[in-house]
């Protein structure tokens, strides 16, 4: 399946998620780490659709998300930076989720500086992270479910 | 905001429905009312996505459809079958929602030859509806919350 770059712009408006995720973690110099992903998550049915984003992207993987849910998502912070950053600042989402977007690849400007490493910066994150995603189901903008970093 | 027609493709995979719905109404002559509607609902935030698709078929309304969500709405005949099947024909949703539109055209080419008005028809049409939007998330795909028909 071939997809439109606007065809992709239009899903993710509709279905799309950046998330900013913050755990404890003691091995992390500020005590925190910072997990940045973004998903599109779709009922088991469309899974083909999951892929065909996955081979558009060049990055990602297909995953359970929870159920009969599947998630397409990226985690890497080279495909994020490289691949799933510039694609939605040249073709802009329509809806709100630009302004997560926007929110998004500041968090990851912010990564890029090393600011996640000290607690200062993790707070400014964890600011940005709170105001993303308000209104969206909540559902479909966890995290996916399963355990294991095995993908990043 | 003015929209691309593979933008619209992809939100409505994301967000769209294509609903029938029957309920009993004595005046009808086989007992039984038959409700063609396409949908896309949104938080009440993207409001302006739905005005900008209701600009961009040129026909439907924009109601709420429950709590915080917005549905932009088309159920009149005339624009379904001269707006939003065409459309749909012409540029095919790539997620499985693509067979609910199929079976959506269908039931409303049963309806141009009037076989809604009969049980036999009315039947053929139940059976066609019962088999759209498996899978699909119920509350954005129910038929919009409001009394009245006005906008019929």
């Amino acid at each position: 399946m071939k997809l439109d770059a606007q065809w992709v712009t239009g899903f993710v408006d509709g279905e799309g998620c950046f998330h900013v995720g913050l755990s404890r973690h003691r091995e992390m110099r500020a005590g925190v780490q910072v997990l940045p992903e973004f998903t599109v998550v779709q009922h088991r049915r469309d899974i083909q659709v999951l892929h065909a984003l996955k081979a558009y992207f060049g990055c990602g993987v297909v995953r359970v998300n929870h159920g009969d849910r599947m998630a397409f998502r990226v985690r890497k912070m080279e495909d994020l930076n490289q691949r799933i950053v510039p694609f939605f600042s040249a073709h802009p989402l329509r809806t709100r989720k630009h302004v997560d977007f926007i929110k998004f690849r500041r968090v990851l400007n912010l990564m890029s500086k090393g600011a996640h490493l000290a607690s200062e910066g993790v707070e400014q994150i964890r600011v940005i992270a709170s105001q993303m995603n308000r209104g969206a189901r909540e559902h479909d903008c966890l995290p996916t479910g399963e355990s294991g970093e095995s993908s990043r």
